[in-house]
């Protein structure tokens, strides 16, 4: 069947998600850094007391994969691995101890925990969990432990807490949310992490007001679902900065209403121009790549008086963020989230209803579908700058 | 008269501010660098359109003060200058177009300008003005020239648009504002920078809640009004920072509830400490030396998830910031502000009421009063630590 044509069947008929007892379920696994993914048939067992069982009906690629599938030193590099973390499933079954979810329900699965009892979940303003931080994440949250065995019956390590590249999956019960099943799944799995990181960074930590002015370093997917958000948020002017021009044609459809090329800037700085075209700066700036130099670049495109700058992409060469204190004295804000300030449980059912009463625009991220036999082209259509996110369909 | 009893009189009887033309107004110049000031008699220019001519009534010394007493090179280092830039005055005179103050009102003149027409000062998010930005500190902010004349006929220098180690001096209407006269003089001028600064940095910048917890980085004056203003927004737990161990008994008069001398940690860093105390990190923590280093130990103290950071000191090297910008990425916040916050024009009045309904306490700031011809003593007094406001009356 064409791809295309499976997420009209996702969403019109029942999804067989029971779990085969005759079928071996299959992973990409990733056995050495940087190597390719390797289809192998594994095991996935039950869930446990706190956790589900999740039939993957699609998931995609996003740059934090590419960065740890990299990753050959260090606590965080753990082979072999089952990456992913942006997907869309259907409960399959549940352990105990399990009310939220049911058998059959439509689900998110997120890298980041949302247990609903820390002081950090109870609160409006944290998104950063404190009963599950990010210390197992190569295994389960609660115990660190596996649940994934290769053909030879040995563990294999899990990724984020999602591990999406397979075709089942276990994750904890604060690392999921449920979902309309409205939402075609495609459109759903973008919510899973990138596309909300960025629209959540506009609407949550920056909360953009109507009629300022933005500026965005970096126009990948999390650069343009900014763009989206502060699009929805009422911002009249939104500055795309990106090195690839034709950022800017697809910056257009969520809002990017001037783009900068910083080697076009003949010699001005790119700070000037934002200053000059912002008369003195912008109102939010974000910086969305994870580059020190770039992150002070936005601080010093921002605002005198009430400038604010968010922090979004993880700083590749762990350099340290360096900024002149008069800058912050003037009245500039920096601040900065993982996930886009966004609380899963309740942020992510209020995106999926912007999109359904067609304010949220998640049309033009996906530029690539596949199989997910075909899983490594992902890999490269990302290392390559030729997607914005590629969904992988689980179903062969 | 003793100094103490004139406060009583400068409340109850009206005061003798005209200018006197057979008395001849004297100020404390400073000629050079670091060198004592020189009480010399000057010409006060009478003011211009949009000026207003002010006897003052009493002054005080903040560090600032003394950061350009010293400055020896640079635009900022100008001699013979007028120093003084926290005070209280009766109007005097008035010059075309000015309506918001009468000869004989009480008012404060403030450093940072609220001219009330420009689009931060419109806003409620700034206290940037635009329209009189910090370029003409030297002299007036309009023109940048002058209002005094030496002996010899020769310009003194202005200092931060104030100079108020002066009998008579002339600022700008968007450097003063209008005060009830029901305060004393005393705790008035406290209003005029440092203690506002504090008090407005808790209150207006870091929006202190409830129950909270809060660090304090240095309990000089800024950052004891830092206790006040953090007290009298509900903070729970209020810790103060500093190397002098006489600061904890002091900071208690504004709320300190905890104590940390860096030198008495043993083998834990003061973050540690501050995590311990607070189950984590600070809610809210200020800066208020102008260390770079100090200003990252105040980050690294600061709650993941939604601690704030409020940076309130120069950097006093130059130095600049340098932060792991994972610790922005885990909700943390980086933020600052010159006077606080404050917007002289509208806030200076709300504290004086705060203070008259027995709210804002603004005893013990004042430590030290002298007389305006032995200003140099506040110099010794603060240059030691000793005094943290020393209050110096004009009349002789």
């Amino acid at each position: 069947m064409p791809i295309k044509d499976r997420r009209k069947t996702h969403k019109m008929q029942s999804i067989c998600f029971h779990f085969c007892l005759f079928c071996v379920p299959t992973a990409a696994v990733c056995r050495r850094a940087g190597e390719a993914l390797v289809i192998e048939e594994i095991e996935v067992a039950p869930p446990k007391a706190w956790e589900i069982r999740i039939k993957v009906l699609c998931t995609s690629l996003c740059h934090t994969d590419v960065t740890f599938w990299k990753l050959n030193a260090g606590p965080a590099s753990a082979f072999p691995r089952i990456f992913g973390h942006e997907a869309v499933g259907v409960v399959e079954s549940v352990g105990d101890n399990v009310e939220e979810v049911k058998q059959g329900d439509r689900v998110l699965p997120v890298f980041l925990p949302d247990c609903g009892e820390c002081r950090d979940c109870k609160s409006t303003k944290s998104n950063c969990c404190t009963k599950f931080p990010f210390t197992h994440y190569n295994g389960m949250p609660r115990d660190g432990s596996s649940r994934f065995k290769d053909s030879n019956g040995l563990d294999m390590h899990h990724f984020l807490f999602v591990s999406s590249f397979a075709e089942y999956t276990v994750v904890d019960i604060a690392n999921v949310v449920k979902i309309s099943s409205d939402i075609p799944v495609d459109k759903a799995c973008l919510l899973s992490c990138g596309v909300t990181t960025g629209v959540g960074a506009a609407w949550k930590v920056a909360e953009v007001e109507q009629g300022s002015t933005v500026a965005i370093f970096g126009l990948g997917a999390v650069g343009l679902a900014v763009a989206e958000g502060a699009r929805l948020r009422g911002a009249s002017k939104i500055i795309g900065v990106d090195l690839n021009p034709d950022k800017y044609g697809i910056g257009k459809q969520f809002g990017v209403t001037d783009f900068i090329n910083p080697t076009n800037c003949s010699e001005k700085s790119v700070i000037e121009v934002i200053r000059e075209m912002t008369d003195g700066g912008a109102d939010y700036c974000f910086e969305c790549i994870g580059l020190a130099s770039l992150m002070k670049d936005a601080i010093d495109s921002s605002r005198p008086g009430w400038g604010k700058t968010v922090i979004l992409g993880v700083e590749m060469h762990g350099w340290p963020l360096s900024i002149s204190s008069t800058e912050i004295l003037r009245g500039k804000t920096v601040t900065g989230s993982f996930f886009g300030g966004v609380k899963a449980k309740s942020d992510i059912p209020f995106f999926v209803k912007k999109y359904l009463h067609n304010e949220l625009n998640l049309e033009g991220f996906v530029t690539h579908e596949i199989s997910f036999q075909d899983i490594n082209k992902a890999f490269d259509l990302l290392l390559q700058g030729k997607s914005i996110r590629c969904i992988i369909w689980m179903d062969k």
